[in-house]
């Protein structure tokens, strides 16, 4: 199949999103959107650096890659709309793997309503995805990591540190243990981005939001950074899985802290506004916790805190120092 | 460097778009474009396949590959104004180099009024430039491919043959020769994509647009085949440099005809819309010149005829067949 024959198996036939003009098959993509805000980024993941065909099938290539542009736009309070995808295809590679990372990302973007709108397919040495993804959010109702106060609550969604335990299962443990712990490998190689749950938030002037990618003391840190305040962590109302709980302590505390892409959403918003979060969070089926609160910054504070029992510790994106 | 200061090197101080709202430093950027559609695609360039550093300097190859994404606005009559990349680094490329890169896309898109609103940086084995680029156009107004109707005239921007020429210069010919083709050689490593023009003949109510990326023979097919039309061109009105003169006949064919990357334009408009054709043309300092004609598509018809003298060939992207 060349590339020509490859695009034409790949092109949507039917398109989801109203505001679409033009899909695939001119020199680009068109649409209008008069009335929202747009917003974009774009991914890219290299292979057996951002994956690896020993714990994940193609079709969870694809699928985790979308997945996390999708996270991307729910850390701004936006939906997903279109997405273009730029892949470059080493010869090793079959039509059939190639299709099934197609298919994965298919899944996803129909579960979000999203269109496939443009791409290019080269040949090259590795295997490389790069995804722009564009979005649409009322007007000035983007959230940024900006957006924290003192005095805001800390919440995040669903439960921390599963994907980095589902790829420690699928790395370390035989097909009995990985059956066991289904639910972690699949939260690893399937993940939820949240952006329903961030865009039904709008009617909350202000909100900080970031996705967790990279785990919650980078992300906290982000927050802290860009808004100069400081992020207080309740170690212990760090929502996490049952399954954990069998894992040693320390590999637990790992993974919740610094176990990245459970594209799971922090976010901050005043205190009057919590009842809006727990009740747009109960219609969308999403689990939120509070975990902590928003204090000054100062030039002799840090950025987090994490607070556990009686200690405190400052957290940064590599560890955690134990206050005096 | 690590990639969050290289990211901050690279972050624009300030942003000429107007409808930027956020630029680099969230999750995503944000831009509201309520009077206009909004054109995006995405082109992807692998080093040692798109390009290589026996024939570029590493400012050339940030050049050319923006302008390649610039020319795609310009087909679809649309005017650039953001682009996001995703660069794959491997080891052996100097941060010097990667500048440079930067350097390149940064000209060309100062020249062209367009801000850098996104990006990711990863590492892995070859070097891959994947670039996303948006424009705007007025409503209604792009140019697809598929907007050609029998009696239209055919028409090109600049002279075609350039930039395989100067590739051709480039692999086979020393120092000296090299100093005499300077132009050629320019027009390979830096061409001029045509935005502006292709933007100002908005007044014209319909026009086939396409790029001339992969030669005209190609584009011309890829219009007929939209449009369901045979696409007419005399091949003695091919503009091409005085330059190509001194090289064989039909090196000068193959480069005319078949060479990729001049990012001119090939467009059919119908004939009472010819004379704003070349005003704008004048207006814009671009040479247009009308290459042939549009007829019907039949069934006994291929898409492209080449008129040379007496002599018709079927033109096709792989070469052409005379007709008995």
């Amino acid at each position: 199949m060349d590339e020509f024959d490859f695009i034409k198996s790949i092109q949507q036939k039917n398109y989801v999103q109203s505001s679409l003009i033009k899909g695939i098959g001119d020199d680009a993509a068109v649409f209008r959107q008069n009335y929202k805000d747009t917003v974009t980024s774009v991914d890219t993941f290299v292979e057996d650096i951002h994956f690896s065909r020993n714990t994940m099938l193609p079709f969870h290539i694809g699928y985790r890659a979308l997945a996390a542009n999708i996270s991307d736009m729910a850390a701004m309070g936006c939906e997903p709309a279109y997405y273009l995808i730029s892949i470059v295809i080493p010869k090793h590679w079959s039509e059939k793997d190639l299709a099934d990372i197609y298919l994965g990302m298919k899944d996803i973007a129909t579960e979000n309503k999203m269109d496939l709108i443009g791409g290019d397919t080269v040949s090259g040495k590795e295997l490389v995805l790069s995804i722009t993804v564009i979005g649409f959010v009322d007007k000035d109702k983007s959230r940024y990591r900006s957006h924290a106060i003192s005095g805001d609550i800390i919440f995040v969604t669903g439960t921390l540190g599963d994907s980095a335990a589902g790829l420690h299962i699928l790395m370390n443990h035989e097909k009995e243990t990985q059956e066991k712990f289904k639910y972690l490998i699949d939260r690893h190689r399937m993940p939820t981005p949240r952006p329903v749950f961030a865009n039904n938030l709008k009617s909350i002037s202000r909100i900080a939001l970031n996705d967790i990618s990279d785990g919650i003391a980078n992300e906290a840190a982000e927050i802290a950074d860009a808004s100069k305040v400081t992020m207080n962590i309740e170690y212990n109302s760090i929502p996490y899985h049952d399954l954990l709980k069998g894992f040693d302590k320390d590999m637990q505390k790992e993974w919740k802290l610094f176990g990245g892409e459970d594209f799971e959403l922090i976010g901050t918003v005043p205190k009057k506004d919590w009842d809006i979060v727990k009740k747009v969070a109960e219609s969308t089926k999403t689990k939120v916790t509070a975990i902590g609160y928003v204090t000054d910054y100062t030039d002799s504070n840090p950025n987090v805190f994490l607070h556990e029992d009686k200690d405190v510790s400052i957290l940064d994106k590599s560890g955690y120092t134990h206050l005096k």
